[in-house]
């Protein structure tokens, strides 16, 4: 029994205002290196990463969005991608970047970092690939936003597990 | 710093073989509750389950993949599921599917159980909604199978960060 894990699980939260403390790149390395072992099918490993910490590249990626004020105060992201050349069934591979994500969450804050997860990049993924540097090849999924915390007191919810359980078979 | 949530992630492994001993409900439901606090866009929170320990829906579904044994040799399985009505996007839904999937893999291990995700039974996914009397509505995203392990010595391998790791910027 490992209360840790549980806990982590349950406690993560979506954060989004950072100190302006650099994170150093071995943290950001150890978070790629969780996301990696997540489960992929047929073990592909589909997932690559784009590290950006430079000012001017985060200026381009906040016009993007209209979560521009997170991406310019973290002080790392981690964009991830799907390298569509590995790729071998489109729902499952992205269901797979979904688990490389949450391990990356997970791994951020037991690492005494926090991040949040932004998604609404992603109608702009083409502009985001320009900017990047990256052919078409790799197909966007994420930016994640990482800092040191500010603070620890996002709060969330979650239904209860009637509403979730269908079924009892 | 948590090590043991990093500990957990690297250590988790798909397992196949499990004793007999039944998993009790309240451990199917510790499972399911650390897969709704992975994050969902718009926190919309879309995933469903159906949890299944009778042998005779456990032989239908064995029918329908070609990984029949580790079904029949389960003592649990989860479904999981999108409930495509609370849907909003459908690529960012299927990633939430995937970190919730991730967080009840790591939480069944954290309990001392163990798990694979079974996605090849996707391609009957009609067949299985049918033998779980559930409609079209419910969209299939895996099959969990859960058991208290006969071992943890399965192993596994990542390719290194630079394979992952395609820019610095």
């Amino acid at each position: 029994m490992n209360s840790h894990v549980i806990d982590a699980i349950k406690n993560r939260r979506s954060i989004r205002e950072y100190t302006d403390a650099p994170v150093p790149r071995d943290q950001l390395y150890a978070i790629i290196e969780a996301g990696s072992w997540a489960p992929s099918g047929l073990n592909n490993q589909p997932w690559r990463f784009v590290t950006i910490t430079d000012g001017t590249i985060k200026e381009h990626l906040a016009k993007l969005t209209q979560y521009s004020h997170i991406i310019m105060a973290a002080p790392a992201l981690i964009a991830v991608y799907l390298d569509t050349a590995l790729m071998y069934d489109t729902v499952k591979d992205i269901q797979s970047a979904g688990a490389c994500i949450q391990n990356m969450l997970l791994a951020a804050e037991a690492i005494d970092l926090a991040g949040v997860w932004l998604g609404q990049i992603l109608k702009n993924m083409g502009q985001v690939n320009a900017v990047l540097g990256l052919p078409d090849t790799y197909d966007l999924m994420a930016i994640l936003a990482f800092g040191y915390p500010e603070h620890h007191n996002q709060s969330s919810t979650r239904k209860s597990i009637e509403e979730f359980l269908i079924k009892e078979l």
